[in-house]
């Protein structure tokens, strides 16, 4: 049986990723979340499970496999539907899964991923608007290529999975996309993984005075869904 | 017949990771490398073949793979030996060159690979002294796992070929390494592909303005051994 280790639902995007594949694909894994402690004590804590102080990290009896793409890869070797079985969709979704792995920083810094508030952006600076419009061009492609509803074609595999904290920060910081963008966004929104890790999400108290305070700088906050 | 789209081999570190691992494990590939404009006339240039602007990326007939890791398990698909064959190895080195991927910042922006030339640093910031620690680290423990000379085992794999980079900035920026790491650099620079490189590197005479800065401004020139 796998161990999963992950951090707050509610912040933190990484772990969403090998989580949701797993939830998503129905293989079975014990799941251990250790909450953000600010940055050099989280280093300390998760250096217990992971090697590089950060999660997700799978547990696979004594194999320990650190980072969302590689946790990725592992699964999709004993689990085939991880990504699509047709080939040109397979190299397509791991390149949009790589792209993102070390891609789109504007999207990431200026929409930190925080499922239950909502938030007016203050501005919306050029980077991000070039982060939003390369990534409604790619998954527009998917669906031209591959049919969809998913980005890769009829089933969904470890590319929604690497864009499901996308599909939170779209729903957010209510970015503006377009009606095939929002319609994936919302099919996603409504798988029951995404509608679990988001029921887990507000149900969390801890606040981490980092990502609060991160979040909070880039607009004004309409709504915070979250259990006091 | 593949082809490569890359750019300048003495800048371009995320080129390098893809063409030395299809040099080094004999894979037929046509080269086509278009020099550095500067950020923004580089991103129209590169769009002509990259989705993303950016190199390096991998044409197979009509399917184009961007991203260098995305290009990895494209090739590992039909060349299995691109991966460690043990299952343990194969789980390591993809955690490894994953973390790589999108990890090691401070080694990346303090040191960006510029093969011809060897500085001295003004200073090593914390963070790349934590950087040099877990990059130590991480590769003690794939020659204490699997025996070495290479970072996953007997045979050179992708996880040498995403930090082959780092190779050249360990000579290119002096950095004090222990004597297990410096014999796998050593190691390393000797291998066929890795000197063809560094000799293309050398012969080079274009000039990109922002790597050369970005550079200099690292610490002291000793000397340039590139092409006048
Ligand atoms: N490249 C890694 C990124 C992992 C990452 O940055 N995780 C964050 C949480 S989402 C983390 O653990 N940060 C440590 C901290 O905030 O202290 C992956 O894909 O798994
Ligand atoms: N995640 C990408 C990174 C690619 C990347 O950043 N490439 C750089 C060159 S090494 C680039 O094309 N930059 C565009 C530019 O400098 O204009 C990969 O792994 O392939």
């Amino acid at each position: 049986m796998y161990t999963l280790y992950i951090a707050n639902k509610n912040y933190s995007s990484w772990s969403l990723r090998p989580w949701i594949l797993l939830t998503q694909l129905g293989i079975a894994f014990d799941e251990k979340l250790t909450p953000f402690l600010g940055t050099s004590s989280s280093w300390s804590a998760f250096r217990a499970f992971s090697p590089t102080g950060k999660v997700p990290c799978l547990h696979d009896g004594d194999i320990a496999v650190w980072d969302s793409l590689s946790i990725a890869e592992y699964v999709a070797e004993q689990h085939p539907g991880a990504w699509p079985t047709d080939a040109r969709a397979r190299a397509w979704a791991r390149s949009a899964a790589a792209e993102m792995h070390s891609g789109f920083e504007a999207l990431r810094s200026h929409c930190p991923m925080n499922c239950g508030i909502r938030l007016q952006l203050n501005a919306q600076p050029p980077a991000l608007t070039r982060d939003l419009a390369r990534l409604q061009e790619l998954w527009s492609e998917g669906f031209d290529r591959f049919g969809g509803p998913y980005l890769a074609g009829a089933a969904f595999s470890a590319v929604d999975a690497f864009y499901a904290p996308v599909v939170f920060r779209i729903q957010s910081y209510q970015l503006a996309v377009d009606d095939r963008v929002g319609a994936y966004v919302q099919h996603m929104l409504a798988l029951p993984g995404m509608r679990s890790w988001y029921g887990a999400a507000l149900k969390e108290t801890w606040r981490d005075p980092d990502h609060e305070e991160e979040t909070l700088r880039q607009g004004v906050l309409l709504q915070d869904l979250r259990a006091a």
